[in-house]
């Protein structure tokens, strides 16, 4: 977002002022954040500026982010067990949206890297990406502590992101339904639209689940995918008040 | 450790005199503790004291765990790579380690469970005292804030333990080096003792590593193992160096 002048990316040096703005924070000591910044093609590069790359804080902003994000579900989703957490923590922190909130804050102009890995897409590599911007997280913690480090992934990267909206993808029903038949032993189930209603444009289908031919639940909805998810999850309450 | 008089165990109920004294640290607010301590039998038990078991709290702790444990092997084996992070704190906040910390200071007698889930050796049970001792944790952090729980897992737990030892432990160079050879997509690794020497109280084994009849390192110890390990540990320099 920063409408910043000159960067690592144009040959510029790093410095505190740059990464000050780079996470909306000051920082003090440029150490760390330099470190967490080096992507590991720097240490065989022939003007060696660094004698460690972000791997190792890479490590520690991966345990942060769990924490951070993984409390912040844990309030708001009270209601929710610790099945549900994982799998929406497991897609907030995934390298893939680590990498769009890097993205976000042009992280990949800030890298530290050799000409030749920084070659084609290699500042929009999306694992390069999330490594930093874990690395970036360890670098906080460590110099400015767990307070700054958990306010910064609030308000910097979830803030902008529609929890609820992530949860409702993340609840696959039909992946829950066929994981929960595989735990009882039992066939994999299966979907029939038994009704298509309404002009070609502004259909409305009607989808039955099935295991071992009999129907446990049926869901209605605009699309074959969208009713067959219903089904699912009303096959799914049905069988867990019937065991 | 505590010699405490009546605990849960003996049917009295939990106090905060008592969870204080469990983890060495004055607590205010029961509610989270209890609820750290409550097995999910009791949800199912006749006189219902609980509306929710540990597990919430476990996904907490779980994060906790890592991060608290992985920062002190980050200080503590600065020269170590992420790899080998990983690794040492797998171990160290792997069931079974929990379940010998929760033993240490009697976790098991403060459990909350049905009397039918606490027949025989409930309160031992290796994954229902790690569970508890996860969840405790994430109490601590949401009653007194993150510098309380990484005081009690520093000071409480991980005091007691020989890092050093755990990470020699392990450094298991024959699976690494397998491993290695099973990425390479070449043949297992064998072991060969070339030297036997000494008196049979005091001997000396010199062993060597082969990949496809090529040696590749060589190790001398007082046992075989070791000579292994270390034939091992040679084989995978001279693989790293020449690759």
């Amino acid at each position: 977002m920063s409408s910043h002048s000159k960067t690592p990316a144009d040959g510029a040096p790093l410095t505190t002022s740059m990464v000050s703005d780079l996470l909306q924070t000051p920082i003090q000591d440029l150490t760390l954040y330099r470190r967490a910044l080096t992507h590991r093609s720097m240490l065989r590069s022939r003007n060696r500026e660094a004698n460690e790359s972000n791997e190792r804080l890479e490590f520690l902003g991966d345990a942060l982010l769990d924490l951070i994000v993984g409390e912040l579900l844990y309030h708001r989703f009270a209601d929710r067990n610790e099945g549900f957490l994982t799998r929406l923590r497991a897609k907030l922190v995934s390298g893939k949206v680590l990498a769009e909130y890097a993205r976000r804050i042009d992280l990949g102009d800030y890298l530290l890297m050799s000409k030749n890995a920084a070659k084609g897409e290699g500042r929009d590599n999306q694992s390069i990406l999330a490594d930093a911007f874990e690395a970036i997280v360890g670098a906080l913690y460590l110099e400015q502590g767990y307070e700054a480090a958990r306010t910064f992934v609030r308000d910097e990267v979830l803030d902008g992101i529609d929890l609820l909206e992530v949860a409702e993808q993340e609840e696959n029903y039909k992946s829950l339904l066929l994981e929960r038949m595989q735990a009882d032993g039992r066939p994999q189930p299966t979907y029939r639209v038994i009704q298509e209603e309404g002009p070609s444009h502004d259909k409305t289908f009607t989808v039955e689940a099935l295991v071992d031919d009999t129907a446990y639940g049926q869901g209605q909805a605009g699309s074959k995918k969208q009713a067959e998810q219903q089904a699912a999850r009303e096959a799914l309450k049905t069988i867990n008040n019937s065991s």
